[in-house]
């Protein structure tokens, strides 16, 4: 039988490890106590404990088997099967999450990811440079301004920052198709493409207008906050009219901050968006505001974000959280090329400059 | 100006709480230095702190005032602008949130909450008893089988299991059309009525299909993961179709375990989820499998969701977490009977007692 297999550690368990891994094996599957479960269910469906193993003196890793069918080929429901209840128990954090090749081929996965970005963008190797406009209260016509002159400059991808929301979808599109025609514009200039993502927000019919209104501008993306919108709505909303998404982590740090609790960042915002279908995954990168990346952490998102997976396209791994232009090179250098450094404020900063500090920023990726 | 105030504790602060408190009010509102802010759009727009105030050795109380505007009049946009990024910042946990009139005016609300249930259950006053349909795998007309014995022996509401997931509609329907039958002939023989909620899940297309063909059924509302589906999300599906909607609480652990981080219960399971639109919400309470709910936090949980808060209906809080039929009643001491106490594996252990001793716990209940 095909096993999806989740390995927890448990810190400090309040009950012996085998009786724990016990445990969640059956609160994740079944949740029911085992001699209510007739023989021919728990044969299929209950969750097993492959391996309790100490790693300290107060720390157990726990790898369970849950038969593939319990997912329901749903990447909501397999968020619920490894983590959904056991989320309450005391110090059980993800670490790990390994799936069958069956269930990878039926998993939707990035519709582009980053060979199609490379693609559009026209840079085939080089790490690539994001930013993003804000803030929220400007006009449209000023982040319009601030698009022109990082694709001017030769950027290659920038982003609505996620506090960008209208409640009216007229001013959506307004804004929205500014700075679209922004980048439009300095690719008629240069010959290069600088993709443009508008964050979308929201439900309902609400959600539905503004996807409508980037798939009309031609535009190959949105921004969606994955931990708000729900991981498979996020997925959906975008796949259902062929727009690639990039996953913001807003939230995201509940999970993975927990210390003791949580998912590991590279399970929550690697494995997962991607089997999900994001074509990019922003995660906070070490150095920057956000010091919460470690360095092991970022490198091992980037590896479940770009390593061999089933059928799926690789997501472009991002480093969020504060970066300066400076830094760009740096964590490209440490990370590898296959990976965007979005820089946001400093980018802002540097008013009249913007531009060519872009180009001599693009030319250091490059070098 | 109407603000949002939300109210973060700092455990053992990496920084000045004061300069920190300005950091939180910057990074959830524009996220921008303050310098690069436009002063019209900071006076509008960007967060406020409103006081800081040391709380022992080495907690901080940190209150920001955000403009209500940053809302924009969406639940989820509201999660975003009060935890979002600072889910990243170490050790800052979200422990109160009050609201303007003008946002809870704007905002859903239960379309039905408790009133509603009250007079759909015929149940004016006592607290209310709640059972679960499992395990996955279970034949259609078992699961049948032991609604038709909870209601008839005068159960309130019997919900799916969270686990309870098909890939294909028609199952889905042939499922919930048995389960929905069974009730309803309890309620034929008795004249009272259990309300049946089933358990909905996935997205686009499928997630429609099956909402669908619970309206169509004539069921008064359904179970959705609103941390899996996204809160907002989960609100808005339901509230299209005229559903009500009891809001499982699996993954959210993630938020309200994590110690010095997160989210607390009666924020996220209590505030959030009832201007969201739940019509019930489920919580871990005191006792039972999971040990997670504190007496405290269950009480606070509790007058979250029924005390006055603007034209909002009162939501259901609903005590789970491996509770047996003997725990019902106390539980109900304990926190009020404006509750639902959830039994589930021990129910399923009665076996053909089932009947009976529903019958007698809702006499408890009533007493």
């Amino acid at each position: 039988m095909d096993l999806i297999t989740a390995s927890y550690v448990a810190s400090a368990p309040d009950r012996d490890p085998e009786v724990l891994a016990e445990n969640i094996a059956r609160e994740q599957s079944l949740e029911l106590t085992r001699s209510l479960i007739p023989d021919a269910i728990a044969e299929r469906l209950l969750g097993r404990v492959l391996s309790v193993q100490p790693m300290d003196e107060r720390r157990w890793r726990i790898e369970i088997g849950y038969p593939v069918e319990l997912a329901s080929r749903q990447v909501g429901q397999l968020l619920q099967l490894v983590y959904g209840n056991v989320s309450f128990y005391p110090r059980i954090r993800l670490v790990d999450l390994r799936l069958p090749q069956s269930l990878l081929d039926q998993l939707p996965g990035p519709i582009g990811g980053l060979p199609t970005i490379r693609r559009l963008t026209g840079v085939p190797e080089r790490a690539l440079l994001m930013s993003v406009l804000k803030p929220r209260g400007s006009a449209p016509e000023t982040l319009a301004r601030l698009a022109l002159e990082f694709a001017r400059g030769g950027g290659d991808l920038i982003k609505d920052d996620q506090n960008l929301v209208e409640v009216d979808t007229a001013e959506f599109r307004h804004r929205v198709s500014a700075c679209a025609s922004a980048v439009e514009r300095a690719a008629q200039e240069s010959g290069r493409r600088c993709l443009y993502l508008p964050h979308v927000a929201g439900s309902g019919d609400h959600l539905r207008r503004q996807l409508d209104m980037v798939a009309e501008l031609g535009l190959s993306g949105v921004v969606l906050c994955t931990w708000i919108m729900g991981l498979e709505t996020a997925a959906t909303a975008a796949r259902e009219r062929g727009l690639m998404w990039l996953s913001h982590p807003a939230m995201a740090g509940s999970f993975t901050e927990g210390g003791d609790c949580g998912i590991a960042t590279p399970v929550l915002l690697g494995t997962l968006v991607r089997i999900a279908g994001a074509d990019i995954s922003i995660f906070p990168g070490s150095g920057g505001r956000l010091q919460t990346g470690q360095a092991d952490e970022v490198e091992q998102t980037c590896r479940a974000l770009t390593q061999t997976l089933g059928p799926m396209a690789a997501t472009l791994p991002c480093f969020g959280g504060g970066k300066t232009l400076e830094q760009a090179p740096e964590a490209a250098t440490q990370f590898g090329r296959d990976c965007a450094v979005l820089v946001g404020g400093d980018l802002i900063r540097r008013g009249r400059d913007l531009q060519q500090d872009v180009e001599a920023t693009i030319a250091a990726l490059s070098a």
